[in-house]
């Protein structure tokens, strides 16, 4: 049965295939949250199966229910009042390893299948999952919708489309005939397995639960591996919808729903423990230096794929398009209240200023610009708070206060709170914005994850890259960008990139920004600085999820 | 030019990623040291090659060289007298470092095409290295010529094939057109720049010096990666060798030869400071459980790809060819000595004893066929000395009188020194068999490197394949065998080593034997058991040794 779904996907497949080796545009997944592309009813079918949630348990028929979790909290001040299974992990784990077998067995022909039918029938809960992903990480509309709903689902597919790759480089079975001159050859049928490596459990964070989660989640099932998706204690929803659907469509294809749950351990040691487990031998995980640092140390027994925090930075040296490059930062650095993995922090130029088609800016016209350019930009209500979203943590609400206090350097820009008419009880900010030194290293050098941007005042040209490519050495950066209209400088950037290791977008004006990555064409992460330690997705993100097992005997 | 390599060796290359895919027989390196295949010439040359090395310095032109090392010690007695460099790893590294830009630019087309002719001269100089190999590893002429010469340099091409189909899945650019309804498309060009992750570190082992390190070396080369070649203090000659010809082939192609250095550290302190030295981001190693240990948990700048200690096991149930097991089996114990990564150490059967062709043999009685077999085996003195060797470590010396005298079980067969003619000072000494309970785990259920096998008794054949699972769970294995004429104990014992992640071979009773694994076709080592965290070759192999860094622009 599984074998049915390869087919009835191939073409999909075949697409992703073409897509990460070609590396242009494609999707299968409609961003567009249209009637056109999702029917007429799905807006009206989405909202209801979402608030068909609220106050109730959210059942999944788990094997070792202790009781119930429900600390659930809304950025926007929402009561969500749903109450999620709290599992004992080892009935958990238990459960996962009974059901590996029969997930080894149906091949890889089958767990594709079934992963590519996982991802069609997530794609048709969209707008259920992005009112799920808005409510609990407070993204706006539009954002929930597209990062928590297609494109978490394109970098779910992606990481289905490397696995297979690399599981069909696998031959079943072989043929292995060795002459021996004049005697008989050596004959031998060779058989090669494909075995997953044990539980994977993967750990999801406050602001992305879906977009961070599926690149773990579906590479580590394609593999041959039963999962276990512990939510961030806040923001369940996504998560707990997200394993619902696996477990219907294992269910349906006679494979045991237990290949996937929803792990919320009762408190910290359970948690711990889990993660400790020896059968326990993959985890995905994106959030703090901290604990990602912690379970680097600790779970030893398991291969650890990380997103940790990191200092996105720019160097701004020239542009010839002022106004432009500034739209273009004011949007990055509103988007989500900068609340996002890839949101730059550090805006490096040289001290005498820049070069502009508007003729050269010194550092501190260029600081008071993009303040300016900010505001106009939020100016409007509708567009700021479909842009902003709410602040999703007490701690990113503290530290947009300190920034904004002036505790972390000349204050350009302040934040401000915006009322939600919409959600009266949201906590919603504008981006803050601090000038600074080089020198005054303190602040800006750590990730000061939200709405916190710095101006860093450098010697000159050289010294901004150079400042930038240390930054990324040191504390790591998921991407990092340069405004220049002298080759060399760009060059030199590039150079900087690749010792660095980190993405680099070039004189960004328009429509794609820094802090955006499209699955299939972009890797989201090099793995190669402090910032994580693996890549959305490429083949090491997968090739170590599995292990071949042969057999030979002679024919 | 180094394109012009890749040219060059296209078809070996193409014939390579065939093998790898399908998995069949092939080799482009011939595995006899036969004048046809290699000139009527080479024998005497590479014996005339090999004794120029000795009672001299071999230069390298190395940088921050202190110092000569010359701790050699020939198993067969023989002076070398080889004196080679000390450099001061930091200096090393510092070259490694300044010649890697250079490398990165030469593209996976360049460095792999550069990596194709290292291996045929490599292979032109088979007769060469395998005297050094023989001489320093105390292998037979036969195995130094074959694992030292042209099986190594398959190992080394199959991890080039394994970095190649990576690296040529990265496009080095794209063009990325995302339509914007209306409005025009969003246009983007996209740079892919495939990066190494910094210094490799080989270690080699006293064993098989060429073949347990090829596999590391060219994987990181080839990705991009400068590396330091770290042999055992006492088996260096087959490194200086390979290093020699490495930096002759880039030197040549206009590249800096310090890409490539012999490492022998001044001392322990020097070693470990490398070791764990920054820049160092792989490390390769084939060793000691507590060395390799120490590698894990304290070089955690570096990916570490380690092969370790194992049990290796058997489990007899039954045979419809029993002389030819029996035959197959004292080759397999007595091959080099036992001193194989792959040589079987526990042979657990049923306490009842096993059906054979020629009747059911008691649990005693197979045990001593077995003794019987490896003497008759060993009877012939030449046939004895070119299949033995000699003992490459003290250690294993005493390990072998310890286990002869009694100390680790019942001696069914006791170990015999024996004079070799040729070489009057070679330590030569053919296997000891032990006879013990399952229950008597202490000395069977550790790695007793050398030629010390274990008859262990089981409850029944299902205890023996749940003792020879556990085994491999706790301890590792890199092999794993079974015999028997039932097609469902066949079928319990893959479904062991699916668990176990171990490789299975299934009633060997003819030419091929259990310690061999074949290039191209099987995997040395799951990567999934505690014998080894990596596989040769594979994906996971080398899709972490490099990153790619990208870098876009609107058109």
């Amino acid at each position: 049965m599984p074998h049915a779904l390869l087919d009835k996907h191939r073409q999909t497949l075949d697409s992703a295939l073409t897509a990460i080796r070609e590396r242009g545009y494609w999707s299968p997944y409609s961003e567009s949250p249209s009637p056109k592309a999702y029917g007429e009813a799905a807006p009206a079918d989405g909202r209801a199966a979402f608030e068909a949630h609220l106050g109730r348990s959210f059942e999944l028929d788990q094997p070792g229910q202790s009781g119930w979790h429900d600390g659930e909290i809304s950025p926007y001040g929402v009561e969500l009042g749903v109450r999620y299974p709290v599992c004992d992990p080892q009935a958990l784990v238990d459960a996962a390893l009974r059901a590996m077998p029969q997930w080894q067995a149906v091949g890889a022909e089958g767990r594709v299948g079934v992963c590519l039918e996982i991802l069609e029938r997530l794609n048709r809960r969209s707008f259920e999952i992005a009112h799920a992903v808005m409510m609990t990480s407070g993204q706006g509309w539009m954002m929930a919708f597209q990062a928590g709903g297609p494109h978490a689902q394109d970098r779910g597919l992606e990481a289905v489309a490397y696995a297979w790759r690399e599981m069909s480089f696998i031959p079943h079975e072989a043929t292995w005939e060795k002459p021996q001159g004049k005697h008989p050859a050596l004959v031998m049928r060779k058989n090669y397995e494909i075995v997953g490596r044990g539980v994977g459990v993967v750990i999801g964070c406050a602001t992305f639960p879906t977009w961070n989660t599926y690149p773990g989640l579906f590479a580590a099932l394609a593999t041959g591996n039963p999962v276990l998706l512990k939510p961030h204690s806040q923001v369940v929803l996504p998560a707990a919808i997200t394993v619902r659907v696996i477990r219907e469509v294992l269910a349906e294809h006679g494979l045991d729903p237990n290949l996937a749950a929803l792990c919320v351990p009762a408190d910290r040691e359970a948690a711990q423990a889990l993660f400790r487990h020896p059968e326990v031998r993959s985890i995905d995980y994106t959030g703090s230096n901290t604990f990602g640092h912690w379970l680097i140390d600790h779970c030893r027994q398991a291969q650890v794929y990380a997103e940790l925090a990191g200092v996105n930075t720019i160097v701004i040296e020239s542009t010839d398009a002022y106004r432009a490059m500034l739209r273009n930062l004011a949007f990055t650095l509103s988007l989500y209240s900068g609340q996002m993995c890839t949101t730059s922090q550090a805006l490096v130029l040289p001290a005498a200023g820049i070069d502009t088609d508007e003729g050269h800016k010194t550092f501190e016209q260029v600081g008071q610009d993009l303040a300016a350019a900010i505001e106009v930009f939020l100016s409007k209500p509708e567009v700021a708070h479909a842009v902003l979203g709410a602040i999703q943590s007490d701690d990113t609400l503290a530290r947009i206060e300190q920034a904004s206090a002036g505790a972390m350097g000349q204050v350009i820009l302040a934040a401000k709170a915006l009322d939600n008419p919409d959600f009266p009880r949201a906590r919603v900010r504008t981006p803050v914005l601090v000038a600074c030194d080089a020198a005054d290293a303190a602040h800006y050098s750590q990730e000061q994850f939200g709405p916190i941007s710095f101006m860093v005042r450098a010697t000159d040209s050289e010294s901004a890259i150079a400042l930038a490519e240390d930054i990324v050495r040191r504390h790591g950066a998921l991407t990092a960008a340069i405004y220049s209209t002298r080759e060399p400088v760009i060059e030199a950037m590039t150079q900087a990139t690749w010792r660095a290791q980190v993405a680099l977008s070039i004189n960004l004006t328009g429509g794609v920004f820094v802090n955006q990555s499209a699955a299939f064409s972009d890797f989201h992460g090099t793995g190669g600085n402090p910032a994580a330690n693996a890549s959305y997705a490429d083949s090491a993100f997968v090739a170590n999820r599995f292990r071949v097992v042969q057999r030979r005997r002679h024919v």
